[in-house]
């Protein structure tokens, strides 16, 4: 065993898709040592998820590449509804919007997991050179419970470099049916999990490579056979159904005519939705009958493209379907289950398909997994450099454990709407009616959209607790004046509307100007600054900031630290912007470099622009326009606290309670 | 002499500035045999050009990356106008908008020359692999006058490999004063042409390689100096002042309050411009004295960096001025000049600086050097490939010298009004008061937008010819029906609404849909399809559009060619979205394909969106929305016919005239 290398890292991550990416991307940002690992050899290329939700590209535009995924992606506009009719015939029974208008500046969208995988491994790449190491997987971790909360490596790992797999990989079908097309049965629930296979193939060739790693914190993102949940002893608690679906991404060649809309599709054939993608592909998810002809449960060996395309013929009739071009196929059993623990100590943790599963039909695993992590990230990275108190950890499990059981919600619901039959008329009670229907559809795709996340108190969510939401992550140290901007909602994420720069007249989303560099946000809608009272209250706020007790003087990262500063001071007033001079307000709102002159992108305005309207911040966000208010936003968006301009010490105090 | 190789190329390219990039750009869309040479080694990486007009990035958007330039630039929305008050002291004395609203999806901004020239080697990489051979310069070049209108190589060119300059390079001032910053001297008009001294001294160096180059075609892109402009005899005429204007990007350090917006300021001290760009730069062009205490004209030694900022600072006094970072600097000479000739045998093409002359303050430079060349490239791919006529080519002279004509009219007045002094009082002739110059900078910015263009009548612009306009390339053989939609006026550029994707809903600027394929687009505006009689109308079209003896079936590429058709049939017509279906619309309109199925990306339609509002296409061009019209669109986005939906004959005879 002497010849085995040890090494010391401070937060190792198990498993390179999109969650443990997005996780590196906050790592990686703010210069954090860290290693990312996965058993596969090769990166996927195809299937695999596909929905991206509003929420997800505001993550992905405050890490600068929102717009390109956004230029890329298949844009869905429109729902349509298939019902069968009085004559059992096929009919389009209703059209909604996908996405609610106003509620984001994106809206839900499809593009394959792989061209995400490449924005996030670029963007860490970028930020801190680290690569994925491929090939590779923990065999062993232990947890010494003595140094958990001492500053040592409590964790340590033993990793396993695989031997590369021979042609007969789990991507390739046992029965070869359809041998050119991948297929992603192997990550299915349908399939066993063969992570113990791969591990035990592995130490019985001898040539693998093993290393000894010391931790300070592990996050397992190994997906839903996840190895790392094991060993922390979580399990997943939930059902399984004999709801049985297979997915198909074919070039459809069709006379159906909504095939390029996303379609909820009942028919007495089955269930069929309609996702259309990027690059004329459309995935189709195909509800697949659970027994055979003969009463018997139905062979997953039984399940092809050809079988899938025949059903979805069968469920669209008298509409025709075929296809040339079929890209990946899988099936699975619908089932929604989250994991008994999401952490060990505060020091192993567990994110995405890890910790929860559910049906991929709403498009939010990709989604919801990148969330988990994009949460986890920069508490992390602050706790890691020693900026924040340990607790700030505890709300990782808090906030994400509440969202986790919120999907299992959301999804049994709306997989059950899915899976059973029409009804036939009002008093069939086994079948689903349309109204009912359209009205959960309604209510899942807010849900949906990412943008309703509304995180519980806690140390940095400093609102009223309700009773369903305690936590207990500790006493709050303050409240927020949740009724000075009663549309900008405390624990949700900050809504955004276009402000004008006060020094250069661009429009800029007042979410484009957080991108996720770590720092918290203090904005300071300063109202009306031509009102001399309004005025004396902004300066006598400068100067309360400014002060060397302040908690932007008391707790700031060392010289060298990629952040130059825990909190960027971010200005928005309501007065004509041509009537306001930049420099007549106090210089902490426009702060002054020997080296680079005024900061000229610090202060906006709500105030009309030459070519992209009106942002109307103020009216949106409840805001009064003479007095204004002051909303502290965390590094992830999300809105922390809300209070007067003289409300300083209260901040002070809110602060106290994060950073050491 | 036998030992020097001889190789055959359909066009050459001298100079791989923006110019020679963006005719690149078509020859490796199109799969053209092209070679491009510069006489530098190294790519420029600060200074030179910055300002990028709204018609310059739509452009880059048919290219695929005008999003991505757009989002880097700095955004340049109001001007501002300051000027001495009665009391000397300079005041703010007028804002106006830059771009007018309206005029284009994007507006006037500034990005730095080697930004864009990343982008278009990217994009000419993307498509042919095709690399610049740096430090290669032509020369001899000879034409073979019986040889120009046949298929063979008319044209001689011998090129040399240079010796890498040592340190003593032309980028380094002569005097060294200010080694460490960069400038662009050494294409400046106060210095001497060093075009003959670098050829002299590579053909006294012996292990320098030659090499002979058969050509069809060459184009000169090779700036101010041009050498291809001295081997066709073409000889720049016109005007030269004494006006000498120095250039300083700096991170400025000042309290004048007005930095980040575009500034013309006059005083009494001589006259500036703002220009404010990316990543807190500023642009300062600044008026230098003619001539210097002891009434001598001023030694362009005397010009450095500090005594650009000193002559800035007596200007915006009392407002102070510093620096601390200054990226790169020149100083210039206003004159502008245009080109005798602008081809030889429409075998040698000048494009850019090489045939046109002015000074830089508007911004036009670059931009007006790309378009000359978005001009020709798709030209001359299509007569190289043999699809069009050569008498496609003269197009190019006759389009172009008129713009080059309008710029340096442009250019005179607009530097004149700079340079002038300011006016005491309203009886001071020799001043220029603020009226007039508010006047004149309104509409030069029109011109400055890029999106004023009108070409003249020609075999590609079916217009009746104004006298003014006569241009001498041929009849014209059909003159297109301005009155079916009088805001698409043929000649020009077409202006871009959103229109609404029929078969998802997505809404696309009209233009977004016309990316540089090579492609004539024939957008059919099928009015209220609803209508029975229109759709007859349309049914017609699409019978006659179908016929083999349509143009669409009479002129075709050959199977191979990176263009699957000359033209595109794009649809948009004015019922509503909800009750069209798109497969009721005859087949020619969206086609079938074997492989793929139906064509969803073909027709549109004029509604209102989910999330981005009503592009009003119809109002906005001035259509029937109940009839229609037909709009012929050349592959640059420039408007080539109008005409009804029975006008299929006039179309014919309009495409007559170009493919063979």
């Amino acid at each position: 065993m002497s010849s085995v290398t040890e090494s010391k890292i401070d937060v190792l991550v198990i498993g390179a898709g999109p969650s443990g990416l997005m996780l590196m991307t906050w790592l990686a940002r703010l210069g954090i040592k860290a290693r990312i690992v996965d058993k596969r050899f090769d990166r996927i290329n195809s299937g695999q998820a596909d929905g991206l939700q509003s929420r997800t590209f505001e993550i992905f535009d405050s890490l600068g590449f929102g717009q390109d995924v956004w230029r890329e992606a298949n844009h869905m506009l429109e729902i349509r509804f298939w019902n069968p009719g009085e004559n059992k015939k096929l009919y389009r029974s209703d059209r909604i919007v996908d996405t609610m208008p106003g509620l984001s500046r994106f809206q839900q969208a499809t593009l394959h997991q792989a061209r995400i995988e490449d924005h996030l491994l670029k963007y860490i790449d970028k930020f801190s050179g680290i690569e994925v190491e491929y090939g590779v997987m923990p065999e062993s971790l232990t947890i010494d419970a003595d140094k958990v909360e001492s500053d040592e490596y409590p964790i340590s790992v033993t990793l396993r470099s695989l031997p590369r797999p021979d042609a007969k990989s789990p991507h390739v079908p046992a029965d070869e049916r359809e041998p050119r097309v991948p297929n992603g049965l192997y990550r299915s629930n349908l399939t066993a999990d063969s992570t113990d296979e791969i591990l035990q193939n592995a130490q019985a060739t001898k040539e693998t490579r093993t290393e000894k790693v010391l931790a300070k914190y592990v996050v397992g993102c190994d997906g839903a056979h996840s190895w790392t949940r094991r060993q922390i002893g979580s399990v997943m608690e939930g059902d399984q159904t004999d709801y049985i679906w297979g997915v198909l991404d074919i070039i459809p060649i069709t006379d159906f005519p909504d095939i390029r809309y996303r379609c909820a599709i009942h028919s007495d054939s089955g269930s069929m939705m309609v996702i259309p993608r990027e690059g004329k592909y459309v995935r189709l998810y195909i509800q697949v009958t659970e027994v055979d002809e003969n009463g018997k449960a139905i062979d997953r060996f039984k399940i092809t493209p050809q079988t899938l395309v025949q059903a979805a013929s069968k469920i669209l009739s008298p509409y025709k379907l075929s296809y040339k071009h079929c890209h990946w196929w899988t099936a699975y059993r619908i089932g929604q289950r989250v994991g008994s623990k999401f952490n060990a100590h505060d020091r192993v943790f567990l994110a995405g398909d890890a910790v929860h599963t559910h049906s991929p039909k709403a498009g939010q695993g990709m989604n919801i997994s990148m969330h988990d992590t994009f949460n986890l990230g920069w508490k992390l990275a602050s706790v890691v450099k020693g900026w924040a108190k340990r607790s700030l950890l505890t709300t990782y499990t808090t906030e994400r454990r509440q969202i986790a059981k919120e999907l299992i919600e959301f999804d049994q619901r709306f997989s059950r709407l899915f899976s059973g039959r029409p009804a036939k008329d009002v008093l069939d009670e086994g079948g689903i009616d349309l109204k009912t229907f359209k009205q959960v559809f309604d209510k899942g795709n807010l849900f949906a959209s990412g943008c309703a996340v509304d995180y519980g108190a806690s140390i940095i969510v400093a609102k009223h607790q309700a009773i369903e939401n305690a936590n207990g992550t500790g006493a709050v140290a303050t409240i927020g004046k949740q009724e000075l901007a009663p549309k900008i909602p405390i624990g949700m994420r900050i809504p955004s509307y276009k402000v004008l720069n006060q020094s250069d007249a661009r429009p800029w989303h007042l979410q484009e100007l957080m991108p996720s560099t770590g720092a918290w946000r203090v904005v300071v809608f300063a109202g009306d600054v031509l009102n001399p009272s309004q005025f004396s209250r902004l300066s006598a706020l400068g100067k309360a900031l400014s002060s060397p007790s302040s908690f932007l003087n008391r707790y700031k990262p060392e010289e060298d630290e990629r952040l130059a500063s825990f909190f960027e001071i971010l200005t928005v007033h309501s007065s004509p912007r041509h009537e306001v001079e930049l420099l007549s307000l106090p210089d902490i709102f426009h702060p002054y470099s020997e080296e680079y002159g005024w900061d000229y992108e610090k202060v906006f305005v709500d105030d009309v622009s030459y070519h992209e309207g009106h942002g109307q911040a103020y009216a949106s966000y409840g805001i009064d326009t003479t007095r204004g208010c002051v909303v502290v936003v965390r590094p992830d968006q999300y809105v922390s606290w809300i209070g007067e301009l003289e409300d300083v010490d209260d901040m002070e105090r809110f602060f106290e309670g994060i950073f050491q």
